[in-house]
């Protein structure tokens, strides 16, 4: 994965940016890691065509909230490039627009960034299309601008928060961490693996318990790849081991990405994420989230307000394909929860740490 | 599974023993159901051998406290057999005789039934060698009687258990049970899955969400397959999502089995147990254990003394023999955790539903 793919012109990348789950190539492709392969295969697939695109969201091709909204943006801005090609008209080219945005937003509904990121392409497109001569072609060519300039966002906005995280991590911290919030979920360095990466790369040598995260297993598959790739101590865990650990004296912190916030503070993770803040609380550990800006939703005041994906239950009735229990057996799979504000010492961002009470704190870095 | 086989002389068994894990055949042999197996394969292994048994329980063919104690005392009494064919001397006997309890008793250190039911045949040996006269073929004879009278009797204490656990499940209730704790797990009826048995078999109409339970999945492959095989409504879930699920009100009762107990009520089960109890607590989810007597253990004050097994971290590192990280990881596999009596509702066993204080209630109804 270390192989060198031309970022494209805008990107000013001067650190080692881990496992890059986006990569837009110099002769406009775009090409998604297939994450679904790790470890065990660095693949990369083409997903410059839009109907790809979505099907690789939905499958989980690329996953991470963050990842979603940058894979998203180009996979709008490069249906731009498509249908200037066939629109002589800007309303036509606006309305078709409009319609793949809706589509692309419908393909997975927990992460917000999803929606954020389509929407400042499509609002770009509205904002040029009303001057006048822009042609759908000019129109699409911003667009691609944009969605390189976010990515290039996503990486800058990674090492910031990280830089702010990194204090909550103290020498030697035994840190437990759920799923996958690294590069390449965030497109960079990662969130609450941004995080643990800078405390790492400061010489506070944290050690990292990671969720094995069932049914899809992105702690043990892309958390550990990410870590062992950086040489940061990790240790593979089951998710029902965390409560005994954490009563063995065994943890110090813990630190998840987001893919909601609501203005409350209350945030949508992984499903798991829920289970490992109530035993954090029972233990008086502290409970950390991190996540860009991108992923706080203003228009929902509560938790309870964020729509949670549920994903085939023959995620949980089968492992790689195989089945792994009775023949026809009911599952379910949700595959989100929610934590509560109360349940959380603080939401790292790009704006700083955001304490409690999160409705005042959470205006303030949005409005900044 | 119904396959009709000689349960011996000694057994009345009137009523579906669901999946019986210990089989003592007609002719003297031991098979075991290759519980690692189930549910692709219903297959029997021949356990009459010694070190074939021993080998068995380090394995998990044969796994649940209560069973791994019945398929103990057999494998003790039938050695004490193969012995009995090359020792005259009733106290060369003896002397491995004992020898062979010590071997078999550190195939696995949590579970105390393992303990308990080969210090039972060992110490009939003792006092049976007493007389004079008795020839170690006798005393055999009469270990391979216990033995069989232990595993009626284990289908006996299930069977009372339940009666006894069935009135805490009311009518609906949707229960969330870890790992299995059936009749696979205990010779039998079953503990935690006894109750929910009867239960449903009294009209209670429970339904069960079954905790996947990694890393060995013993919830998707046993209680999955125990419960479909009687028809009671279950559904698998990861063990990430128990705390989810009862935020959202949809769990009114936990239930699982117990691997040891101390006399303060601490319960060591199945890794994952400790933090539903946490998780039930938290949501005011009554949480019971289901256990036989011969699950305490009256040497230990609490369950902080209680040796938890730590087996191959390859248990977690690969799923079904495919590696499921990066090569070379390091993984953590604690087998069991311990749940403080305080969680705990109460203890269901053959004299009743204890309740706290458990120091009372335990040590009365041990003396009982």
């Amino acid at each position: 994965m270390r192989q060198e793919v031309d970022q494209g012109t805008n990107l000013d990348i001067s650190f080692d940016i881990g496992a890059m789950p986006v990569i837009f190539t110099g002769e406009g492709r775009l090409l998604l890691v297939d994450q679904r392969l790790l470890p065990e295969k660095e693949e990369l697939v083409d997903a410059s065509d839009f109907d790809t695109m979505c099907r690789a969201i939905v499958d989980m091709v690329v996953r991470g909230a963050p990842s979603i909204g940058v894979a998203a943006s180009f996979g709008l801005s490069l249906k731009a490039r498509d249908l200037s090609e066939e629109c002589d008209s800007v309303e036509v080219f606006i309305e078709r627009l409009d319609r793949a945005r809706k589509t692309i937003q419908e393909t997975r509904p927990t992460a917000v960034n999803l929606m954020w990121e389509t929407d400042r392409v499509f609002e770009l497109a509205i904002r040029l299309s009303g001057d006048a001569g822009r042609t759908p072609a000019a129109i699409a060519g911003a667009l691609v601008e944009l969605s390189l300039s976010t990515l290039a966002e996503h990486i800058e906005i990674n090492r910031r928060l990280s830089e702010y995280g990194k204090e909550i991590v103290r020498q030697g911290a035994r840190v437990i961490t759920h799923c996958n919030a690294g590069s390449l979920a965030a497109c960079g360095w990662g969130t609450a693996l941004g995080v643990i990466r800078s405390a790492h790369f400061d010489g506070r040598n944290p050690r990292v318990l990671v969720d094995e995260t069932r049914p899809r297993n992105q702690g043990a598959r892309l958390t550990m790849y990410e870590l062992t790739r950086d040489g940061i101590p990790c240790t593979l865990i089951c998710d029902s081991m965390a409560g005994h650990l954490m009563k063995s004296g065994e943890v110090d912190l813990v630190i998840t990405g987001a893919d909601r916030i609501a203005r409350n503070g209350d945030s949508a993770n992984k499903i798991g994420t829920y289970s490992l803040a109530v035993l954090a609380s029972h233990h008086k550990i502290p409970f950390y989230i991190a996540a860009p800006l991108s992923t706080f939703d203003r228009n929902l005041a509560r938790g309870d307000e964020i729509p949670i994906e549920h994903r085939s239950p023959s995620e949980v009735t089968s492992i790689d394909g195989h089945p792994n229990t009775v023949a026809g057996a009911e599952a379910l799979n949700p595959a989100f929860d929610v934590t509560p504000a109360d349940l959380i010492a603080g939401i790292i961002c790009e704006a700083g740490i955001l304490r409690p009470p999160y409705l005042d704190s959470i205006e303030a870095a949005l409005d900044s």
